[in-house]
Formats: structure tokens, sequence, C-alpha cells
């Protein structure tokens, strides 16, 4: 059984990432990006409960803790599901289509394997979204101390959700059944929809904290 | 001798990041996003470099390809670089300061070390702001069977650089040296100007390929 991705040194999945492979590819990194983002909103949480002053805060960054653990747990295997899925798509391309039995199942396969690799990339998309919203709680509420760490999260997690973005697109292109098509993009647009503005009002006020 | 970061697992690095252990953080974070674009830009020129139909771009290509690892290679260090520089701050606030002598010598150890730990996100920034560009040239000229890949690479490093600003600006804020802190912040400004204009310009020829 080859080893899961998330149990590779960084440094050999940063390798694996700009070898002549395929995959892992961009979906990967998106994960990686999203389980970065909801690691550091971990880490301002862990950095400000316990303490007197943030006593206040103490339940709210509590149960924002509870979720960034879960967060940062999904998009880790999501590593791992991108490549599966990708893969997916690839063994469906090399079937054999000499007959026309042959094509008919090959063109069926290959359609069920890209709605499988659409929807990772939607369900990234969809916990970026929920990040980018906790991360203006952390950076608010957290240590002020560590506040740039909260920064960098609604960075990461924007960029991640906009990358997943370019995955379902790529993916939602070729899919010959249009309403599924039609629906993933109009739930991805819904995602989108104001998480620049958010992500921009969360950078703008971590930016004046730091002063 | 601790283990470098770069040879943990991704799964570790996470869980190192989320934890209340200031370091890993955001820095460390940064690195990585900015080694993960840089990899991508290798990848998508490895499945470019070869092609009948790219012949006309495999030179620049090649050329593009022998930067981007050295820059990968930059990047991960920088993952640790970030954790060492912090920790030099660290220790320096952690130096007696019960007599005069002692508290001189402290509070020009703790510049000393803000100093360098304000130079390791600049590094990263300077870095990321090249791969901002260059993702331009591999996503106009590359493999437009992967273009998406180069679309995440613009996202990662766009991020990386912004994060590594949050980073400069917090160490700069508190350096009582003023003309180095104004000086490292000018050069801050021009690596963020243009840089968000040049990303969107990148990402929306992307979408535009995708179709």
């Amino acid at each position: 059984m080859t080893p899961m991705i998330k149990q590779s040194s960084i440094e050999h999945f940063l390798d694996e990432l700009a070898s002549r492979k395929a995959t892992p590819g961009g979906g990967s990194a998106a994960a990686v990006m999203g389980a970065m983002a909801a690691a550091l909103l971990s880490m301002v949480c862990n950095l400000t409960i316990g303490k007197t002053k943030y006593r206040d805060v103490e339940q709210e960054l509590g149960a924002v803790l509870a979720r960034t653990e879960q967060l940062q747990k999904q998009l880790t295997e999501m590593i791992e599901e991108d490549v599966v899925s990708f893969g997916a798509v690839m063994a469906a391309y090399a079937m054999p289509r000499q007959t026309q039995e042959e094509s008919v199942l090959r063109a069926q396969t290959i359609q069920t394997a890209l709605k499988a690799a659409t929807q990772v990339p939607l369900r990234c998309c969809h916990v970026c979204r929920e990040i980018i919203d906790l991360s203006a709680v952390v950076t608010q509420k957290g240590n002020s101390s560590v506040v740039s760490d909260g920064g960098v999260a609604v960075l990461a997690a924007h960029a991640a959700l906009r990358s997943g973005a370019l995955n379902v697109m790529i993916n939602a292109k070729i899919i010959t059944d249009r309403q599924f098509a039609t629906n993933q993009l109009a739930e991805l647009d819904a995602l989108l929809s104001h998480a620049s503005a958010a992500t921009e009002a969360c950078y703008q006020s971590v930016r004046k904290t730091i002063g």
C-alpha cells in the first residue's frame, strides 16, 4: 500500500508536487493551504484560552477551536482525496475503446469520475469559506500578540478557496450532465461571493491591530 | 539535534502549527505556501518541456524551471529559518535584567534578534514577488491542460507575500533603529505594489484559458 501523502515529509511532498507526475497537484496544494489556515486559527485560540485578559472570550474561542480542529482534519484528508479522485479520472481515460460497448462504458466511467473529482475541491471551497468567517472572529477576539498568525490564516484560506474554484471549473466544463455542472458552479459562485471582501476586511483589521 | 521541519510529516507539521507553541507559526506557513507555488510552476514546466506542441517555448520554460527549482529550495529552508529567528527573539526576551548591565545587554540582543527576524519574511516576500511574475509566463506559455495548477501557484505566492508582509510589519514596529525599520518597510511597499494587480491579471487569464 502506498503511504498516505499526509505522512510524507514536507520536502518530499514539495518534490512530488514539482515532478512531471500530474498528482499531487493544485488540488492537494489547496488542501494544504486550507489545513494550515485552520491550524493557525487553532494556534491563536490555544494561545488565548486560559489567559486572564481573555477570560470573556474563552468560551467562544473554545467553540471555534473545536471547529478549526475538525476542519484541519477534514482538509488534511482532502490532500489525499484529490489525488485519488484525479487518479480515477486518469484511469477512466485509459480504459479500452476498441468496441462500441467499450467506448460507451469508458465514456460513462469518465463522467462518473469527473463528477466525483469536482466534489472534492467543492468541499474544500466550503470548508475554506467557513475558515474565512472564523478568521474574523479569531483576529478580533483572540490574543492580539499573535494576530498576524490569524492574518496569515485568512489569506491562506482565501487562496485555497479560489484555488479549489479553479479545479471545480476545469472539471465542470467537461461534464456532459449540464444540470449537475450548473448546480456545482452555482454553489461555487455563492461561496466565492463576498469571500474577497470578507478576506480584505479581516486582513485590514489585522494590519490595524499590528499598528 | 532537533530534526528539520522540512523532514517532518505534513500531518505532524500541521499539528505543531496548531499547538500552543508560538513556533512554527505564520512565517513558516507563508514559506510553505511559497514553496508549493514554486513547485507547481516547476510541475507545469515539467509537463510542457519535451512536448512537440510546446517546442517554441521549451527553452524559455527550461530557464523558468531552473529558477523555480532554486526558489522552491530557498523557501523550503525559510520554513526553518523563521522558527530559528523567532526563537532567537524569544531567547533574548528571556535574558536576565536584574542589573543595569544585564538590562542593556538584553535590550541590545532583542533588537539584533528583531532585525534578523524581519529579514527572513522580507526575503520570503522578495521570492514570492518573483514567483508571481514567473506565474504569468508559465500560465501563458505552458501546457494549457495544467493551467489551473499555475493559477493555484499565483494565488499561493500572493498569499505568501502578504503573509510575509504581516511578519515584517509586526517586527518592524518594535525596532528602535527607525532608519532600519523605515528602509525595510519601504522595501516591502515596493514588493506589495502592483502585486495584487499582477495576481488578478494572471488568475483571470487562467480562468479564461479554462473557459
